[in-house]
């Protein structure tokens, strides 16, 4: 009589995702338990309760989101699983908090392969758990076959505040430094290398890392001297001065002989007609840092492996007009606008 | 010099969603700013940082995220915003929090037109507005035409826990009663009256709803004597019914003649050859409560308009395999199992 244990067994090897895994029966809750639950494995989520239920030691949070659509899923340095995690480790951490946990939503397209599934969610469980974060609650979609792009992940931080430095887009002074953490462009050349429509080779590996550590650093060092800290993610180094520079009512100054670049990433970006002040990182920071605190915080970073090639690049100055302007490698001024349309998409 | 202020306008009756809104640059900010802040509009969405900072007033915390993948978008009773912050809503709300704040991310489709998207984006700040809930931080990536369908929306909701009952899908006991707060299978079948391949008509709408307020009724009433509610979405009662069963170690023996059920619903169900125990609910919840505090907290729910035609259906029972039976109309009973395949894709 009973059909309790007739359900069809996963198979994880060959399998692909149907629409089943979405319904919200047995082929979910299989789905669920042989991939989701040994790679985020964690006593929270493990309650398998509709929500995650937990207890914070301050009521002061931070908390952000962020969907990844990067294509392809695999790149050099990473897949959209560790950016995934990574990603939003760097939100919750930029906002001077200590990232402790994420819920992570899967929107899955009909046919993809199951083992392709079981490495990215493996791989975010391994970014978790180096971060020392858990990935405690999540949901699972199914949309057919041409309706969605293999795997689209959102993920949600929550973490504490535990220091008294407030940080925020609208506190920069004129005179304050702005320290960028190192190379630009790795990701969004890294993702490019593997486009389907491109063909150039390249050694360059995305940058993609969690910065919550360094980020802690930089606070530690710091304090009430930090104003703000950005990753310059989609729309690269240019689209974070500017969005920083209006929010603040300020100018900045930046000087193109101090931005670390890979030559390969010059290279690639020239090849593929980029400007690399535009193209995205996954890995990097700015920080806008009071001019008295700015060596030491200078020294702080590049003592960390995710900063070691920190440089002030530049500073903010009064500015009416909130311009980003960049005195280039032959001296002249040029301004660094908005990216103002498309530049790359699906880059994270 | 300046193209500060070049940035193209945004056409909100006639434009369509462009790879450009979501490259992180000028484009990008002017749909948020045009779109999702004024929609949303809350203190803290408007500080305009990467993350969203606030304080709660105790730590013990409850946090749940879910993807809406709705189609279509638009149905009789509502839209894949009000479902995609009732849903999150209700995930919080159900673990005994009282739900503060949410975070919604977008992934769309290039193409889609941005006055839907308004609709959409005012019926979520509607909704959250209703619950008093805020939506304070977010996300939107563009996904080429045909790589998504229309718009996705992740939403993740916050809550904080103030009453001490512990609830819980594994602490049901025998004896303890099965209370349903009404109709079922609204939902799905409103939806599927729309779905471009199906054919028939129906006056049936969406049930969706926020419950945090007849939650927090139960919680009153019940206090610990309530073991754990369960909203049933997708795979519809008896989907809930069987994973509460399996949580928990026990059986249930539900009553077909109390389970609420419009008769348009059941005529639309037999049409379409579905059984409505696994059709989709959006504004409905199972309450399961220790005998002693059945006949109050069904009185209670009975005075809330999300109530009003709640019932006892059943019991939990001893039960070494965990079945969920049903006492059927003309007094047979027969097994109500797991749903093992798919049943209806994207009902949420």
């Amino acid at each position: 009589m009973s059909n309790k244990h007739r359900r069809s067994p996963i198979d994880l090897n060959d399998g692909v995702v149907e629409l089943a895994h979405g319904a919200g029966g047995s082929a979910m809750t299989m789905l669920i338990s042989e991939i989701f639950y040994p790679a985020f494995n964690n006593d929270l989520l493990l309650q398998q309760n509709d929500q995650a239920i937990f207890n914070v030691d301050t009521g002061k949070l931070a908390f952000a989101t962020d969907s990844f659509v990067v294509s392809p899923l695999f790149f050099p340095g990473g897949n959209i699983g560790s950016l995934a995690v990574n990603g939003t480790i760097n939100d919750i951490a930029l906002g001077g908090a200590t990232p402790l946990y994420l819920s992570a939503s899967f929107i899955l397209e009909e046919g993809f392969p199951l083992k392709k599934l079981v490495i990215i969610a493996k791989t975010m469980g391994a970014c978790a758990h180096a971060a020392g974060v858990k990935i405690i609650t999540g949901d699972t979609k199914v949309v057919e076959r041409g309706k969605a792009d293999g795997v689209f992940i959102t993920t949600t931080g929550i973490g504490v505040i535990r220091n008294q430095t407030v940080l925020s887009a609208n506190q920069i002074m004129p005179g304050d430094c702005v320290i960028l953490s190192g190379e630009i462009g790795d990701h969004g050349v890294a993702i490019l290398s593997k486009r389907e429509n491109l063909n150039f080779e390249t050694n360059i590996i995305s940058d993609q890392a969690a910065l919550h550590e360094l980020i802690q650093l930089i606070l530690e060092v710091g304090g009430d001297h930090i104003r703000v800290m950005r990753d310059p993610t989609r729309g690269g180094l240019a689209s974070a001065l500017n969005e920083l520079a209006e929010k603040s009512d300020v100018g900045f100054v930046i000087n193109e002989n101090k931005i670390p670049i890979n030559s390969s990433v010059a290279a690639a970006c020239e090849f593929l007609g980029l400007d690399p002040l535009y193209v995205a990182n996954e890995g990097k920071l700015i920080a806008v840092v009071a001019p008295s605190a700015a060596a030491d915080v200078l020294t702080a970073m590049r003592s960390h492996p995710l900063g070691y090639q920190a440089e002030i690049i530049g500073v903010a100055i009064e500015d009416s007009r909130f311009f980003v302007q960049m005195i280039t490698r032959i001296g002249g001024r040029r301004i660094i606008d908005h990216l103002s349309g498309e530049l790359l998409p699906r880059i994270c």
